[in-house]
């Protein structure tokens, strides 16, 4: 790399790219790509980026893979009737939404492509391969917004790569983790950001650094997560013992849905929950529900009640309500992790990106949840790659 | 100072020594010197502190003013039946209260010894002097932590001790600064734990310094502004801008009667929107109340309705319920202060100690209100204080 | 009357009839004509009213008097944008609207038509009565929706029709009133839906009373106070005694920016306390604020903060938020008392409407402040009125 | 019955005697008759009853059964450090708890006495026998405030003597039938304030109103579910549509224990959801948890969510938090419920007192939820019971 090397033309292609997260990314791309509004909510707009070797918004070609063949177009009505986009932005950026749709392909589906699994592979790998090359794209991000699967605890066990194609012979496997395969299989950086498997298994983890690819995951931190992480430290900060912290989230949406399986709920509450544990030890008790409250559509209300215990034994108690559209949080998130990772990617950076920690419920990689550690981290790694590609103040 | 050297035996000259938070701090102290109860609610408890050179709590010894006569045990029962105290702790330390009230004096009361300032300035050193003499002390810190006063403009213009004196001579000085003047006169360090003037007059800070005074303030920082400097930085680090932040406080006891008074209010208000605006620019709107609620006696609540946009224009809101015992928020501070500040004094320290800043809603010599930018600061200053003692790891 | 006998055509005049409330009842009643939405809001769509004689949706004709000259469309479009009303329903009924827009008038200005106020209320009279004439209506109900005006002691004194005249002739008289002179001078029953003054003058109501007008009022009971009157009876039948019941009102839109003058705040203030302390007693604690949050738009968000004694002393408390669009909550109310007052009109009923209650922070002619029982005095009523009509089961 | 014929000397037999619920009870009723306390949260007190024919505080001799051996001045103790009961009243009501002491009897437990079940429903009934004569009592009242059981579908098809003696005999039946039993055996009126099975299988209430008892239950209506009773006719009554009424419970103390099995809890949702669905249709998405949270002690803290549609489809959202010591609520409940009964007792009423109906969550024989109307029925039957007493104005 020379000096003020930049990643240059960078493909995103989303896992779930039909969903309300991905609609989300792809109408406020072309959104930001036309100037049609600020970049609230995007971290890599703030002044510490600034001089960062980051691809511009006009450098993203986004395509990917979805098993559902409901239009774009529609997808983004309908998150204008929730409310989540604005009608204005929708129809100005149609022509960029039928860009996109034109690169989406039909992605795994356990339910039809089951039998064979290292065909999919395959097909998967080959679909993120031509994207690149129709692009002339430096690298594809390959990003996974599909619905949360339920925890797969055999993939812990998968060391080889034997392993992992016995498991995709038998058709065992998960179809997070066969997109994953195929982002490796095609030399994607991958970011994870549902709490499925995805790339976490050993096997795929390794065979990534092999090829030098980096990674990051896993679980969005969007909404109560990220205030408990930043709320946690204050109570620990001022020597308050907390003693319970319990949850409630109710959401709609398709995700609402997704979580009312019991299965799919448990990856979701085992990643909520690691942080609060890690944070304020094993002793505080931390009750959390997820209920799907379909009526609430697009909306996510979060309510929290913290009980701790202060001098001499005085009660302190702190109650939170959070309410947000879940997509509109997630959807800036995705394309900072798209610009970061490439920048790592072009660095020659490989393995799990540590540094990203403060995007995710339970960062690969890394052991800290405090969110003003995370940040701290993340600016240190900015100026540090910034320096190294020759940029910087 | 040799190696490890420690500050000694400290005063703690408390201002308002028979309010609530000082009854609290006198009986938490008490308690801690007796092995009754563990030191939750003290950051100098916190492992960052082990190594420093801190007064331990047998060597610090209390005494104070007042303009009341209620006797100390009186206070103290009183909170027990409010449930601030554990009535088990207040009977165990009762012979510790007899020796503190044994150490208090009657205060400046500008009621009815408001003819005569500078004499009273003189009583009041002098009271703080044979403190001293008395318990043969290295230091007293002197705390203020009484009633509330209104704004004194006046007092920004005070520069030179001829100024101030002229005041004194006119009566005109409001009793905070009386006492403030009488610390620094007796060489005393100095804590504006409210945020009445006290000693931010230039007169007196410049007096302060030259005399090798270190001082801190203003106003502790417990309950809704230590979570609006905790949570501002979050909605900025993620992009997204806070339109709105909306709070009210509902509180009883002696605080809520005193705040009742629309120009003492005009103090705290004043404090508590600083750091608010600091953090997110003046374009928010912020409106603040504080009612008196007499029947929530100690509690303290307070409610704030936050609403941001995010990207593409979403909204979020977030809102909090705080619940607490103000005073049992505000003693364990008061203690910390005397150790930090003694260490401070010990170790030649002078003016502002703007490593402190996290224990303030308006710090003096600090424009820094985020609260996780403060922890670093004063964890930073105790570790290089630490190594200057000759301590540390 | 004869058997079945039924109200007719019936006019609906509003008092700022370009306003946020209006529009959207204009737009409401239009869809609920055309039979695209179900009536939800509705009260008089409820089961309890089925046979009671009102005039149907198709019956009501809509005009009124404004001292803004936005267009309705206008106005319409931006409470899409504000989410309160759904486009498809706006633009299906664009054609009424415009048949609406043509029945608009400029209303009474204080700001330029003060000079001659008796003049201003023969006009204001003669586009009343015109209005009835061109759509040959049995009565025409005047509902004030106009922005609160500040409090005007003095009319209270205004006991007979030449005082009256005399403030008219001296130009003293508040817009509200104005235009409550001429509905009454035009033989209009009236509501007066909002806090201010209106129709509330002894020598108006007399005059109303002497002209056979029934009239309603004041001020819509559509959030907090709604919920107050709900909530404060259980406590009290469970002989729980409420100490303190603090709110803070957070609201946008013209409303906020009205409510921020102090003046028109007091007025609100007063009508919004008078129910809680009448179904609590005087000795409650009821500290209550109305901001002016601009970034909330048409959302009212109300926290209420109840504390309340139970067996033994031990402590109850209850928390509230309340968020909503208020033009949404208000507008089916304003069709709603139409139908209503048109009835009891027909009905030959005159004066205070107290039946009515329900509809109203501060009911004409009732200290019933009780949810419960104002809603059994409302069907006990309609029961009546319909049988005596010749109705009913 | 004569003129104002009066109850009489009244036992109140506790099932659960030496739980939080009754020893508040005890404590209260011994407050009450030495005139320490104001009636604060006894129904009974308020003016509506001010000439029923109730048994006096000093009319009220109280005994019961409890599987714990724990003394109830030690209970008493606890709750003075829970905040619950003021340490005052307990100290000097001492030699009341220790009367009350003296009256408490082993209870049945399955764990132990198991095999015998036809003996122990004898043993119990001995108890009570002997209690209601060793006092001279009118009457035994028996309430049940033991632990909340897990649901016994099998009890629903016990519709005949033999059939439950069949039961009995094959010790298969739950503890609070046992009890229940024994209360019928020995004549006293019943009442479950628990939502625990009990009086409620057909052969008992048979057995019941053939002997000429009267009973009331289930589950008494203390916190959120009394809200919720309150809150639902609300919207109803202003045509708004709840969508979604979704709630957590956060409980420590034994109640939050027992509520952690989650056999237990299905009767406590049961009994909570079906008023709600009652009152606003089965098509609400209602979910509801409970969640134990030792570190809130006695507190009890509920959160509802209340999403609805009005006008145009614009949402309404509500949020409630409750927090008040569940203990403190249901106490006075108690000796309300044993006056009333009583009193229905005396007046030779018998079967279940559906009047009674707005003391519990899902009342016998009344499928009437909403408070509003339970109000009015529980007054309309104390005029005419009153009356027929030769009592009232």
């Amino acid at each position: 790399m020379g000096e003020n090397s930049r990643p240059g033309r960078t493909g995103l292609w989303l896992l779930g790219a039909r969903g309300s997260v991905a609609t989300t990314a792809i109408v406020g791309l072309a959104a930001l790509r036309s100037g049609l509004v600020r970049p609230t909510g995007c971290v890599t707009e703030l002044p510490a980026f600034g001089s960062a070797p980051l691809p511009g918004w006009d450098e993203i070609v986004v395509g990917g893979h979805d098993i559902s063949g409901t239009d774009l177009h529609k997808t983004a009505d309908a998150l204008v009737s929730a409310g989540v986009l604005p009608v204005g932005v929708v129809s100005a950026v149609a022509a960029q939404l039928t860009a996109v749709e034109s690169e989406l392909r039909h992605g795994y589906d356990p339910a039809t492509g089951g039998g064979d699994q290292a065909g999919e592979v395959a097909r998967l790998a080959g679909d993120m391969g031509a994207f690149a090359r129709r692009h002339d794209l430096e690298r594809v991000v390959v990003v996974n917004v599909a619905s949360t699967e339920s925890p797969w605890p055999r993939g812990a066990d998968l060391d080889d790569v034997a392993a992992l194609d016995a498991a995709l012979a038998a058709g065992e496997v998960p179809a997070s983790v066969v997109a994953a395969c195929a982002a490796v299989r095609a030399g994607c950086p991958y970011v994870e950001f549902t709490p499925s498997t995805g790339i976490a298994i050993p096997a795929l983890l390794r065979m990534a650094e092999q090829r030098g690819l980096p990674y990051a995951g896993s679980d969005g931190k969007t909404g109560e997560t990220l205030l408990r992480t930043v709320l946690a430290p204050m109570f620990t900060e001022r020597a308050l013992v907390v003693r319970s912290w319990a949850g409630t989230n109710l959401l709609g949406g398709g995700d609402g849905a997704t979580l009312a399986d019991p299965r799919a709920v448990a990856s979701k509450l085992d990643s909520k929950s690691r942080g609060l544990h890690a944070l304020l030890g094993g002793e505080v008790a931390a009750p959390l529900h997820i209920d799907n409250v379909p009526d609430l559509g697009q909306t996510k209300v979060a309510w929290d009640h913290v009980h701790a215990e202060g001098f001499l034994g005085a009660p302190v108690t702190l109650q939170l309500t959070w309410s947000a559209y879940d997509s509109a949080l997630a959807a800036p998130l995705v394309l900072d992790l798209t610009r970061l990772v490439a920048m790592a990617h072009h660095a020659g950076q490989r393995g799990p990106l540590t540094a990203l920690a403060c995007f995710f419920k339970d960062p690969f990689g890394s052991a800290q949840h405090r969110f003003d550690h995370q940040v701290r981290g993340l600016h240190e790694w900015v100026r540090v790659t910034t320096e190294a590609a020759g940029g910087g103040a």
